[in-house]
């Protein structure tokens, strides 16, 4: 990604403005923040689960995309809004550890569309095993554009 | 669907069914079944939006995912269980309704792998709008095959 | 789509437009075009198929994107250019009659980031079985802004 | 991939079946083979292209989704075949060079279910810009399985 660095205080930022609304419901954790990379992470109760012990797979996929829209907004001007265009996710393996761990970054770093990637990992006795990989386009809109009828 | 149709019992079962875990966590209701078709809906509170307002694209996603697994559900015997392969979803227009509905129905009906897609609309002053497309690709295995090593 | 109409000049360059380059290689031919939707179909020879005679699935996803792309053509002003985004597409049965059809809807109208969905029709004996189904998304851009660079 | 390796028969093998049907009408080349890799490449010519010069997204998916396909094939029983169940592929950047080329490696070594990524780059002045990454599902399926009606 260039060599390039976000501030300490932008870093700050993003990780406490990804733990609001859904996401702060759901437990997710914002763990570290780069240029064009974001980590997040969650200790898995019995709602995150599904009937037959697994975690779900929208647990998955909304860690995926919300961090993959994080890591889109390292690189992005302060004044500028990250949307979801669109994502596809691949359940590789059944996850049912006590945390998963979420790893983003930018693949593409349009002026307005942006492309990520996200892996998730199923922590299982502090192993690492791959649960999901997700492809996240991203749209970067001024926050003032951000209305009710999209971009 | 070929005309088949599934009975009460088994329409009322899978409608408990879906109501469980993350989905009940996430206050998802189911509102009806038919052989390959089903139905959700959800009443939306600040837990489900984002920092902005907008229904956070994890709710919907979450929604297309698990409605169309039990739209899958309703065309396999009663001793299969179904597993999401993968899942890819559009985001059509922003949600900033008090309800969502998903409507999902299986497009191909194999012996294993199984093809369904969901539409999910935003309720706004009871006008439905299409907010997501999801195109989802379900696996149904035995219920004695589903272990941790996956299918 | 609201009932708008193209016109027949623009109906007929499109269709011309359709077949260049990779497209008319494949012997693609254009068939319709309308507000928001796009059909084309192909007859198959040796050359579309794999080693075991069906339809080689590389022709159906590129008959997907493309159509898609020409029916958000259809939706823009003139001196807009349409650029793939991504697509997804599910192979739902294995393609092995003597022609394609493929017709292609915009569901999205953005001003800039258009989604289309493309149904690929497998005709048998004059008999149309849907053999593949694809979720599109596709941006339009000024074509004095259609650089190496990309959107 | 767990250090297996594939023997130099397979390799040429597979290497020898990939240029067939559309994929030879197409000139894609096997560069090589190894457990769970494949690499492909093509020279690029005026077919390849589309009405602006730029290489058609149907040339990159189509190489995207056949070399999984052949990096599925290093991993199955010689008796087993692979099919595509679905693909999703991004275009990163617009592609213009003299030649691409496809690497793919699997990442879900399934019995049935396999997953694979494949990354397209083009090469301008021998340098290598990435311009597509797919994702891809596929299914290992008995040769004798291998009929009209799918899987």
């Amino acid at each position: 990604m260039r060599g390039l660095e976000i501030t300490d205080e932008r870093a700050d930022f993003l990780k406490a403005d990804y733990e609001r609304g859904f996401i702060k419901f759901c437990r997710f954790r914002a763990v570290s923040a780069c240029w064009g990379g974001f980590e997040s992470s969650v200790e898995i109760n019995p709602d995150h689960r599904q009937q037959d012990g697994f975690i779900h797979a929208g647990v998955m996929a909304t860690m995926a995309d919300h961090t993959a829209g994080y890591s889109a907004f390292t690189i992005v001007p302060e004044d500028l809004q990250i949307l979801t265009i669109e994502f596809k996710v691949n359940f590789l393996r059944p996850a049912f550890g006590d945390r998963l761990v979420c790893r983003s970054r930018v693949i593409r770093e349009g002026r307005r569309v942006i492309v990520a990637e996200s892996d998730v990992y199923d922590v299982r006795s502090g192993e690492e095993v791959q649960a999901a990989k997700a492809l996240v386009t991203l749209m970067a809109v001024p926050k003032a554009g951000l209305t009710r009828s999209g971009a």
